[in-house]
């Protein structure tokens, strides 16, 4: 695989972790949305993000970090993907956890490697714009700077964090880096609109580039204890006393986020900076935005996800995902969402697709985990 | 069974025909609306039609006309339908063929009875007023007319059809029987409501009640052929020739609706009479209306229909039907129909429950036969 030089460094690193509860009943336990095709590429989101990164670091150089359950399902989807590059989680401990032990690991296997984390469950089609975000981030990242990526906003969504910019630096082969103001959670219409308007903040793609050991760095003074705990693993990690390490450590590591370990405290000590990326991004968090990615911004389509998927629809339109083959009809339904599984039935709105998750947090205190 | 001597010489017919194709998936050919329990009182409507005319005529007067294929669930219902009180129907021909086959061997059987005719389908639970306008009916009916029932509209509904009322009569024991003006088909909301205020239109509540040999001399002027074949199926009904001549006849029948045979001519002609009822009652016609039905006017009201119902619903209204076992979410959803089957999915809202028929056309022409 021929990869430019400035890639050279850089290592890939899918978290493929969390289930979606916003896409429940289609996203399970058993079936998280990383393993999902949503866009209707005929390929799964895992699957793109895989083939979104080999150009980038080569096939040889995308380390997943994923469940234990998940194991069988990502190297039937990855089947390059190299046994020393699947990180099994024995219980899911957060995006700190994760990423940290995949770069602890790495630190130990390549001193100077830069580590860019992606997530297993994200879209982007723009592979050129893509590219060059993340080649300004390396180029951060080489330069001692935690670079994350923000993606220049297109509408006033509700779903998204957003992250303020600050002022521009001088970094070579990173013209486009500016500092990060502060980071924002998921906003309302209102404020999302004034940042609309006011250009200055980009959505928050969760994307992460940065050196190893700097990375880990910051990890560190936020949380020492599990900095030591991933240390630890990752000694052993390509040793034989990998299992013991593993039962002994992994399940007493604290449960964070990276934003609030890395991201924050580094955007606080101006180490943090983020690349503007002018490409196409969903997260594809709700329902919503996947009737929004298959309408390509029409109000008036009705997206129909599903191999065998009979429909009858009038007047109707939103977003009907059908994986039991039974007849589904609407009849004059506006910005729907129908979710047909063989156990359980989901009705609901885009306006609302956001509440989903309340559904799973109630079915979960009533024990109902047979549809979880 | 102590009858009161009002209702000596009559006996009732139960249609049991219809589909109930705005009722699909719900209803099918093999599970029409009569054999569902859509009230939530335990019993399917064609039970409660019955328990309702048990205290009129007594179960040995009550005939059931219905399919072929429906005979052993109608027996199962009806365990008291005698023998020969069930007319078999080898192929549906609507409901002058149906009533007047009724009434014709009636009539063979007991030249002075008078039938009533009260459909499969519908809902009353006032037996009281039932029963005072069934008698006044009967009174009328003695006097020569044919009588119908007319219900007191409660709101301006468009799914039923309007009987509007013209002038008192004096009949005795029918203190309230008027002539009919005229029969009006479903209207837009601006006429329902412009009828409910003005205060001399009744819902159709399509019940006849006759003199057998008036009625079918009715159906006579305005179908004599329909009324020859009718004769001859009645004049064999009790004979070993019942099988050959149902085979040689009934096929060839015309299938018209009683209303046009009998209710519009004799209307015209001055010989129908409309008693007021003032009761409840419902026709069940889609799914707005059971939604009517189990909220008890309440728009607040999610409706849960089936044995073994699964609903988790937040901030919704509408009637879900669950036949499938399945967990179904509604979230934010209003005045939602959801209607779950094992085989077929229909979501709409109460707005357009009229539309339902719509989808079942589209599957006849489209040939899914399976789903019907």
């Amino acid at each position: 695989m021929n990869k430019p030089s400035v890639f050279d460094d850089f290592y890939s690193v899918i978290p493929a972790g969390g289930i979606g509860s916003r896409l429940w009943p289609l996203s399970r336990a058993d079936a998280p949305k990383f393993l999902h095709d949503l866009t209707g590429s005929g390929k799964t989101l895992l699957r793109d993000t895989w083939d979104r990164l080999v150009p980038l670091s080569g096939v040889d150089r995308i380390m997943v970090v994923t469940g234990r359950a998940h194991r069988a399902a990502v190297e039937e989807q990855l089947p390059d993907l190299l046994d020393p590059n699947v990180v099994l989680e024995s219980e899911p401990k957060d995006s700190s956890a994760a990423i940290g032990l995949a770069a602890a690991i790495l630190l130990r296997r390549e001193p100077n490697v830069i580590v860019g984390s992606f997530a297993a469950d994200h879209v982007i089609k723009d592979m050129r714009g893509f590219r060059r975000a993340v080649a300004e981030g390396v180029a951060a990242a080489r330069a001692g700077y935690i670079a994350t990526i923000g993606i220049t906003p297109t509408d006033p969504a509700i779903g998204f964090g957003y992250i303020q910019c600050g002022d521009p630096l001088s970094i070579a082969g990173a013209p486009n880096a500016v500092t990060v103001r502060s980071f924002v959670e998921k906003p309302d219409l209102e404020t999302a609109e004034r940042y609309l308007a006011g250009g200055d903040h980009l959505w928050n793609g969760g994307m992460f580039i940065a050196k190893a050991d700097v990375l880990l760095e910051q990890l560190g003074k936020a949380e020492p204890a599990l900095l030591a705990g991933l240390t630890e693993l990752a000694e052993a990690w390509d040793t034989p006393r990998r299992g013991a390490v593993v039962d002994r450590v992994w399940p007493g590591l604290t449960k964070v986020a990276i934003d609030y370990t890395v991201a924050e405290p580094a955007a606080a000590a101006g180490k943090l900076v983020v690349i503007p990326g002018d490409f196409d991004w969903d997260d594809v968090g709700d329902f919503a935005s996947i009737a929004k990615l298959h309408s390509g911004g029409r109000k008036s389509d009705l997206a129909i996800l599903g191999e065998n998927a009979r429909v009858l629809a009038d007047a109707s339109t939103g977003v009907v995902i059908s994986q039991s083959g039974r007849l589904i009809s609407l009849i004059g339904v506006t910005d729907i969402v129908v979710v047909d599984t063989p156990d359980a039935l989901l009705v609901t709105t885009t306006a609302n697709a956001q509440r989903v998750k309340s559904v799973v947090d109630a079915l979960k205190l009533s024990g109902r985990d047979d549809v979880l």
